[in-house]
């Protein structure tokens, strides 16, 4: 399938074309953790870069958390990111449809975060600073200036000018969409559930991940399906093994997966494997909802390729927002539907009509002129940096025999922590001491996960971040 | 039950509340059609106001449509205001429950409506042009200017000073409501979506009227209930026997009923029928959804009391929107959620999460500070004057046997044409020549209505609007 080169690699300046390279050769593990880096000189040779070039992107990779400097003695991968997940999938069986009821849990969750401050490492969002909302501001008051009579008249199928720049960005990532294959939603949760309620009947089973994102668990409880739980690689994604049988012996209407950057986990499958995901969908007729929101945080240049990618009959329905890479509150989001399309935006209509049309408008005008790309290639830096940031710390304060995953992009970390830790009781601890954290259970419909927890790395780090991790770490510690 | 005045009752010009009083005889059927206004000096006498002041006022009159002058003799009630609909209900059964199917009927009119070339007598929504979208535009630059990042992390309880704002106009007409009650939501549409979801399940018993809203069909549809089709009276809304009778009989779980300004009809209940049907809602323990999206849209000075006035137990679901009344397209509707509130608020966060915040800040600064009441009151005077103009075309161009509605608000009327007209084929015909219609079977679930249109009166009249009645007449009388 073309793909085309994503446009910020076209901006970037050659100290960090130079450090991009270093930085994903450090995360595919060709430079393992400790590992050193090539001196200056080699490095100038081999990239055909000059020094100062080197020096710069050294100090960038420093910078961001991913190598550090001993004196006399050169650059080092960080020790930080050493402590790579076991490769041994958890233990899990695959459940044969469970009634889901994570909802209480859940609510008070995301009340603790209504207290302004409550160190926030169990939010869903990133920090809301690391957006363009003055830009945004800007395209905003432009637009709603230009919303006419006309424009407001039909706004059931959506802003025409953002239907274009959206389907323009997948032209650039290589995916082919014809536009009425887009219907603009009221943020991706709106598209997920409209995309369940066109391929399900109440009672019908649908292949979730284990863990999965807990809003999952939600619409699944709230439109009585019943979850047949695939166990999750941590970084690799779903078990394809336990999805095939999971598909030859159940009656599965869909499958709901985040096949990149999966919350909470952070894994992502390989393009193999989403390849091998797409056969089974083709060969047994069922859709997949792709739950894409953090396609847009990848780190590094190399964005992932969504199944979508490779959708040759509608099969695919490929639900993404602006809520995670752009405008957080503008609830902007959308599906491309593949063969259930039309269905799926007769039952919008039905259900909200319409997303906000200065949201779409503003978006629109931003798409255009705002800069997104830059933005973007700075806003990925950023999370890198945070999770690097994150990842020290949590080596430092938390038990020898935490385990953790080192996701190539977006703001989750997922902590096992040893057996004996209860992150439920964990959670009640934490919030009485001021900091947030989502546990385990929450994303499972089997209460399952109970020693792991979730923590956002999407603030911006800074002194009272660490105070918080050194202080989880003291908590966990009287387990 | 506490009534305070309509704040634009204290702005209004003397001429205009004189002409308000005249109109509202004239509405209430004391002066009825073709009969001689009071003279000017008698008029000015009985209202203590100078002929000046009175001559303003029926120029204003005049000029709405509500009378006119005859030369050398004074003024009159318009005739073509004459022809009241018949006092008998339309002959119907009370359906014990109907599987609805409506969708593809009302997606065919919708389409009809995306050519700007057609005359919009279909539309559901009034002309854009009526709303103050410049206004809108400075208070939503303003507002967006305003959103950091502490407003947008917490954004699933809705815009604070937007709540605020939508309790106050609750407490200025007389209905005392907890902040809590309140869920700020996409639109009204998604309002009544989440009501009807927190109350029944499928295969429920739910009342609607007949005939009703066909995006109340619609939902029902989608979330198969079935439809108790409870008839309506053209002007005085539910048959409350016929309610009373259906909710003994059968094991109803909600009514979902507009109580003032009906659509289609245009039918408000009075008073006593409000509260007669209240408590028929606590005998029985039935929840209401009251779908109220057209209550700031009635004539005159006297706002409709919503059957949520009389709420004592937290039995009605009160929807309303800003669509129709302030910022068409921009999405934001709220309930007023009684004993359901909670559960309304947590469904909302699994299906959309929270509406756009850029749209809830710029209604909640336009509320402060737009001028909102004057911006009303306008509204409501052009809509009168337009429901004038096409009742008066109606008189000119259509069958002499075609009964009509007046209602005291909104801008939508339904004309029951001679039963030889077929609205279907009419709708085909009326479009072929370039005019949108709704035909009455959209409205119900059992296809009745079937010589029955409605029209929209919401855009300003001009001579395209004159001809296409005249057009439309001519079809009609093909039949």
């Amino acid at each position: 399938m073309l793909r085309t080169k994503p446009p910020e690699a076209l901006s970037m300046k050659r100290y960090e074309k130079f450090a991009a390279a270093i930085a994903e050769k450090i995360r595919s593990g060709q430079l393992p953790p400790g590992a050193k880096i090539p001196s200056v000189r080699v490095a100038s040779q081999a990239y055909a870069v000059s020094p100062s070039t080197v020096f710069q992107g050294y100090y960038l990779l420093e910078d961001r958390g991913l190598i550090q400097a001993r004196p006399r003695s050169g650059y080092y991968v960080r020790e930080s990111a050493s402590r790579q997940v076991d490769e041994r999938p958890p233990l899990q069986q695959v459940s044969d449809g469970t009634e889901v009821g994570v909802s209480d849990l859940v609510y008070s969750v995301l009340s603790s975060l209504r207290d302004p401050d409550t160190v926030p490492f169990g939010s869903a969002f990133p920090s809301p600073d690391l957006y363009p909302l003055s830009r945004l501001a800007r395209s905003m008051a432009k637009a709603v200036r230009g919303l006419d009579g006309g424009r407001l008249s039909d706004m059931t199928t959506g802003h025409p000018e953002l239907r274009r720049q959206i389907a323009l960005r997948y032209m650039n990532s290589g995916v082919r969409l014809p536009l009425d294959e887009l219907v603009i939603t009221n943020g991706a949760m709106e598209a997920l559930n409209l995309c369940l309620q066109c391929v399900t009947q109440p009672g019908d089973l649908v292949a979730i991940e284990a863990p999965a994102f807990y809003a999952c668990l939600q619409v699944l409880e709230r439109l009585k399906l019943k979850a047949v739980e695939i166990p999750m690689h941590p970084r690799d994604g779903v078990n394809l093994a336990a999805l095939d049988d999971a598909l030859r012996r159940l009656p599965i209407k869909a499958c709901w997966f985040m096949s990149s950057l999966q919350n909470p986990l952070g894994a992502s499958m390989n393009n193999d494997a989403k390849a091998a995901l797409y056969t089974l969908l083709e060969q047994h007729q069922v859709a997949l909802i792709e739950d894409d929101v953090y396609a847009e945080l990848y780190y590094g240049t190399q964005p992932p390729h969504p199944v979508k990618s490779l959708d040759r009959s509608g099969l695919v329905m490929h639900c993404g927002s602006f809520s995670k890479s752009l405008a957080p509150g503008y609830r902007v989001g959308w599906v491309a539907g593949g063969r259930f399309a039309r269905q799926i935006d007769r039952l919008k209509l039905m259900t909200t009509i319409s997303p906000s049309l200065p949201a779409q408008a503003a978006i629109a005008d931003y798409l255009q002129h705002g800069g997104y790309d830059r933005h973007l290639h700075k806003l990925r830096d950023t999370l890198e940096t945070q999770q690097n940031a994150m990842l020290a710390a949590a080596a430092r304060y938390f038990p020898k025999d935490t385990q953790v995953n080192r996701p190539v992009g977006g703001y989750f970390l997922w902590f096992e922590l040893p057996q004996r830790v209860d992150s439920l009781k964990l959670f009640e601890l934490a919030l009485a001491q001021g900091i947030s954290i989502t546990p385990g259970p929450i994303f499972s419909a089997t209460q399952q996960h109970r020693h792991c927890i979730r923590l956002n790395c999407g603030y911006r780090w800074d002194k009272r971040s660490e105070d918080a991790m050194a202080l989880l770490g003291r908590i966990i510690a009287t387990f």
